[in-house]
C-alpha cells in the first residue's frame, strides 16, 4: 500500500511538471504517429509498384502531391502561397512585424524509382513543428515560412531561383516530367517569365534549416540519433577520354596492342587509391564507362569514362584531381594512351553551414538527449543554395543500410520524430535569440 | 663498249630463258595489274565516303558485286553456278573426270563499315589463277573450282553448309541485310529449303585453298611476303558479371564501397596479365564493358564485360580460362564482389590446316622466292569450315599496319600478286600430285 501510495504520489509530483512543461516550448514534443501517418499518404501520390515513388518535378504525380502538402500546410495555420518559381511557402506570422524570417522545409518531389523519405521527411517535420506551436498557440516572434522547393531532383530549381542564382537557360532545360522547366513551373502555378520575383535577399531571412534523411549509412551503422551537417561537399565531375587503337581481338598479338580499356583499368583503381590514401573524407568515384567500338572480339580503341570527386573542402577536391592527373600520366606514357580530362560544368562549390546554427541544433540534440555526430553532407541539398542567403543549418536522421534514390528507402519513425524535434527545438532556440547569443 | 655489249649478250641468253619458263606451269605468273584492277572495280560496289566498303551480304551492294565476280568467272572461262547455300561456283573441268575437285576462294561480303581486301584478295586472286591457266591453255588433271562464299562475315554461312555443318536455326537469323538468312539466301539465287544439298561429302574435293590478306600486323611489320597458316584458332567467349553494391557517390564513404567497377578493373588487368605470362600465341580480351546503373554519380552496383580467348590449342585456352577464374575467386573474395561467368554459344574449336598443304605452299612461295612465316590465324575464315571435308591450307599477304575491318584496309598490289602467285603454283603442285608424294 505504501508502496502504491508513494507511487501514487510520485505521480502527483510529475503531473503537474509535464504540464508546466507542455506549455513552455522546451517541453514541446511533436506527433512521431501524425509524422508517420502522413509521410505514408503522401507516399500514395506516385507510388510505384516497388513500394517507392516515381514523383518528379511537374509531374501529374507531384501537382497533386503538392496540392496534399498544400492541405496540411492550411491544418497547421499556415497561409499558403506559391511563389514565381513554383515553391510552395505555407507562412505564419510573428510577434514582432519587424523581425526576419526563420524558414525551414525540404521538397517533395522524387528521382525517377524514388523513395518515400528522400525530401519529405524535411516537408512533413517542418509543417509538423507549425501545427505543434499552432496547436498550443505558441507565437513565436520572427514570422515562421515552411518551404516546399520545385524540382530539387532536377538540379536545386526551386532554392537557385529564391536565392536568384538559376541561369536563365535552365529554364529550357527538359525535366525528367518531358516539360521544360519553364513549362513545369507554369504547371504547379509559378510564373516563370518573373522568375527572379522568387528571390529572397540576405537579411530577409533570419535563418534557414532543412530536416532531411542522411541518404547514407552512417548514422544507422554507428546507431547515431542525430547528424549535425557540417556543410555540403562540393562536387566536380570530369569526362575522361582514353585513346589507343581499335585491333582485331584474334590476330593481334598481346605484344602489339594499345588498348584503352587497360588504361581505364588502372586508372579506375588510382582514383580509388587517390581517394583512400590522403587523409580525409574527400570521395571520388568512377560511375559509367564506355569501350569503343565496344565489341568482344575488338581491342577498344577509345574508353570514355566519368570521373567525380567531392569534399567539404574545394582544395582537397583539387588536390585528389591532381594526384588521379599525375596518375593518368604516367599511364599513358607506360600504355602509349593519351588520357584527357574534360571538367563537365556542373560543378558546385561546397557550402559550408553556419557554425552557430550547427551550435543550436547540437545543443537542441543534447537536450533531447540524443546522439549526434558532426558530418557532411555527401549529397547537394536545397540548403547549400541557402548559405548564400542566410544562416543555414542541417539536421540528418538515419537512413537505414544507407539506401536512398530507391524504393528500399527507409527512415524509422522514431527517427523521423527525434530529427522534428531537434528542428523544432532549433527554431524555438533562433527565435530565443540564440543566434545572437553566439 | 665491251662492257656495253656484254650487258647485250647476256639480255640475249636469258630473255629465252624466261619465255621457255612462261610456256610450263613453273614459269606462270598472275597479272598483278590486273587484281588491282579488280579490286578496285569490286570496290565500287558498296563504295562508302571513307574510301571502304559497306557490302554485307545479301545487301543490294552484295548482289550487285556477285553479278560482277559471275562475268570475271565467265571471262576466266569457268562455268558458274550459285549452290543451294547461295555460294558462287565458277568450274573448270579437269582432264581426269574422276579426279576430285581442286578448290580455291574465300567471299565478297564486308562487314559494316568494311575494306577492300578481306576476302576480295581470296576471291579475285583465285578467279586469276583460273584465268591464267586459261589464257594459257593449260588443262589440270583436276576440276578447279573457284568459290565465293556465302555471307562470311555473318557467320560462315556459305562453308558451314558447304560442310554440312549449318543448324537449321541459322536460317532464321536475321543478317545485318536486316533480311533473314533463309530471305538472303532466297535473294542470292540460292534455295533454303533445300539447303543441305550445297553439302560436299569428304573426298569430293582433293583440297581447298583459300588466299587471305592477315588482318594482323604481322608480317607487315616483320616485312615478310607470305603466311603459311597453321591453323584457324578458336574462339571462346563469355559474360562475365560482376555484383557489388550500387550506391550514392556523395553520401557512401571510400570504406563502404562495394564498387563492382573497381572488381571489373582488376579483373580486365588480370585478363591481360594472364595472357601475356603464359608462353605461348594465345589471347584474351575484354572489348565490351558495362556500369551499372551508369551515372557518374552512383557507385556501380553491377558490370557487364565480355572476355573472349583464342589459341590454336583448346587446351591453352581452358589453360587461360582456368587462370582467369582464379584471378576472379581472388578478387571476388576481397572486394566482396560475387564474379560469374556465363559462356557464349559462339565458340569455335581450333582448327589446323592439313600439314601437307602448309609444306606444299612453304615450298611454292620458296621457289618464288619469298619470305614466309608460318602462323596461326587469328581471324575466322571460311578455311575453317573446310578443314572438316577436304585437306585445307590458307595462304596470308600482309596488312598494312594490321588494320582490318576498316576502310583504312590495305594490301599493296605486289602483296596480291605474290600471295595469287602462291596460290597458283600451290594448285599446280596439288594437280600434280604433292598431296600423294608427302
Amino acid at each position: 500500500m505504501w508502496l502504491r501510495r508513494a507511487g501514487f504520489a510520485c505521480a502527483l509530483v510529475s503531473l503537474p511538471l509535464l504540464s508546466a512543461q507542455a506549455d513552455e516550448p522546451r517541453g514541446l514534443q511533436v506527433d512521431a504517429q501524425r509524422i508517420a501517418q502522413r509521410i505514408a499518404e503522401l507516399a500514395r501520390f506516385g507510388a510505384n509498384p516497388q513500394g517507392g515513388v516515381s514523383r518528379v518535378a511537374f509531374s501529374e504525380a507531384d501537382i497533386a502531391g503538392r496540392e496534399y502538402i498544400k492541405s496540411l500546410m492550411r491544418e497547421a495555420g499556415l497561409d499558403v502561397r506559391v511563389d514565381t518559381a513554383g515553391n510552395l511557402i505555407g507562412r505564419r506570422e510573428g510577434s514582432d512585424p519587424h523581425r526576419p524570417v526563420i524558414m525551414t522545409g525540404s521538397h517533395i518531389d522524387s528521382v525517377p524509382a524514388g523513395g518515400n523519405y528522400d525530401g519529405d521527411v524535411g516537408v512533413i517535420g517542418a509543417i509538423e513543428v507549425a501545427q505543434v506551436l499552432n496547436e498550443r498557440g505558441i507565437r513565436t516572434r520572427h514570422p515562421l515560412e515552411v518551404v516546399s522547393f520545385t524540382d530539387e531532383e532536377g538540379g536545386l530549381i526551386g532554392s537557385l531561383a529564391m536565392t536568384g542564382r538559376l541561369q536563365a537557360s535552365a529554364l529550357d532545360v527538359v525535366s525528367h516530367s518531358g516539360q521544360t522547366i519553364r513549362e513545369g513551373i507554369r504547371a504547379v502555378g509559378g510564373d516563370p517569365d518573373r522568375v527572379q520575383l522568387a528571390r529572397r535577399r540576405p537579411g530577409e531571412l533570419a535563418a534557414f534549416i532543412e530536416l532531411h534523411i542522411e541518404q547514407g549509412a552512417i548514422l544507422y551503422e554507428e546507431g547515431i540519433d542525430i547528424g549535425v551537417v557540417e556543410g555540403i561537399v562540393g562536387i566536380r565531375w570530369w569526362d575522361v577520354t582514353i585513346d589507343g587503337f581499335a585491333n582485331h581481338a584474334g590476330t593481334t598479338p598481346m605484344n602489339r596492342r594499345r588498348d584503352a580499356l587497360l588504361s581505364a583499368a588502372e586508372l579506375t583503381l588510382a582514383v580509388n587509391r587517390v581517394a583512400t590514401s590522403l587523409p580525409g573524407r574527400q570521395v571520388a568515384t568512377v560511375g559509367r564507362i564506355r569501350a569503343e567500338p565496344g565489341a568482344p572480339n575488338v581491342i577498344p580503341g577509345r574508353v570514355v569514362m566519368s570521373l567525380e570527386s567531392r569534399d567539404l573542402q574545394a582544395a582537397k577536391i583539387q588536390q585528389v584531381f591532381e594526384a588521379i592527373e599525375a596518375e593518368a600520366a604516367r599511364i599513358a606514357e607506360a600504355r602509349q594512351t593519351p588520357i584527357r580530362f574534360e571538367e563537365i560544368d556542373v560543378a558546385s562549390e561546397p557550402a559550408p553551414t553556419d557554425e552557430r546554427m550547427r551550435e543550436i541544433i547540437s545543443a537542441a540534440a543534447a537536450e533531447l538527449g540524443l546522439t549526434q555526430k558532426l558530418m557532411p553532407s555527401g549529397a547537394g541539398h536545397d540548403a547549400q543554395d541557402m548559405t548564400h542567403i542566410a544562416p543555414t543549418g542541417m539536421i540528418f536522421v538515419p537512413s537505414v543500410d544507407g539506401i536512398s534514390h530507391s524504393p528500399q528507402e527507409f527512415t524509422s519513425r522514431a527517427d523521423m520524430a527525434n530529427g522534428a524535434d531537434v528542428l523544432l527545438q532549433t527554431v524555438l532556440a533562433i527565435d530565443g535569440g540564440a543566434l545572437e547569443r553566439r
